[in-house]
């Protein structure tokens, strides 16, 4: 933030507010507090007759890797219904969502990863505008080394290690 | 946002930008385009000889009302951190956290809480700055109608009837 939002002064500075224990970016002509907060991204992994739905990535960051479908949950939406409507973004497929499988915090870039997992409706699938190419991969067809984000990598490790035990479990990472 | 965050201008409108679906705050000035997001709220219900321990909010929102400890995560932290944070500042109390128990959605708020159950270490609590008290309860002492938000009252209620079960799940919900 250059400018308060609440008056426009540039008169900006980190300082921590009576009774709390972080800094915070404090405004020295109106007093208001802006608190920065992580952001929410919500997706689901498309499962259909033991394999997962990809998309490679037509947008920055991380353009041209596969990622599974995910995004910034909007102001107003419950995390599932985003999930659900990335997926219809991403991929223009249906899913029906079997649960969450993975929380996973990128503590750098202040993004925390909500995924669930989800059977694709139909089998069906298509390309959406946010991405250049959807497809199903088994396991040992997922291309490790292009995978756009840790989050999805935690992801899919854990489903393809829980589905050989037969005990889908929610995982819980961060870097 | 009443000015522009980056330029400091007052020329701020609500329009949808080029290859996005969701009205944006846009500044007419210097066109960046301000995205609000959801917040995260984490918490943890601390668990001990069957009871739940529970703190009453010396702060607004809800001052007065019992609540399961949680707070806004912060930026740099995973959410299990913050959960465990938020529970040595409102009751003074370490856990040992047992599982994600409940993901619930304020549509209307922009508040998605992620609320772990954990182990009380020791039994020991005391009651933090944000609090006016902190107790443990068994079910049947469970104050129902003075409990603070909906998202504590859902974790309580899935709590109980998950233990008379002897089966501890994730519940997602929303209001």
């Amino acid at each position: 933030m250059k400018f308060c939002s609440n008056c426009g002064s540039s008169d900006l500075k980190f300082e921590v507010p009576a009774g709390d224990n972080h800094l915070r970016q404090v405004c020295g002509n109106c007093a208001e507090i802006h608190y920065h907060n992580p952001k929410i991204i919500t997706g689901c992994l498309p499962i259909w007759e033991g394999q997962v739905l990809l998309c490679r990535r037509a947008i920055e960051p991380r353009a041209g890797y596969w990622n599974v479908p995910a995004g910034f949950l909007e102001i107003g939406e419950a995390v599932e219904d985003g999930a659900m409507r990335e997926v219809w973004e991403e991929a223009e497929a249906k899913v029906h969502i079997l649960g969450l499988q993975s929380v996973f915090t990128f503590t750098n870039f202040y993004h925390v990863y909500l995924q669930f997992v989800g059977e694709l409706v139909g089998g069906k699938f298509g390309v959406g505008e946010e991405s250049l190419e959807s497809r199903l991969f088994s396991e040992e067809e997922i291309p490790w080394e292009e995978i756009a984000f840790e989050s999805s990598r935690f992801a899919l490790r854990h489903y393809f290690e829980d589905k050989k035990k037969g005990n889908f479990k929610l995982h819980i990472g961060s870097i």
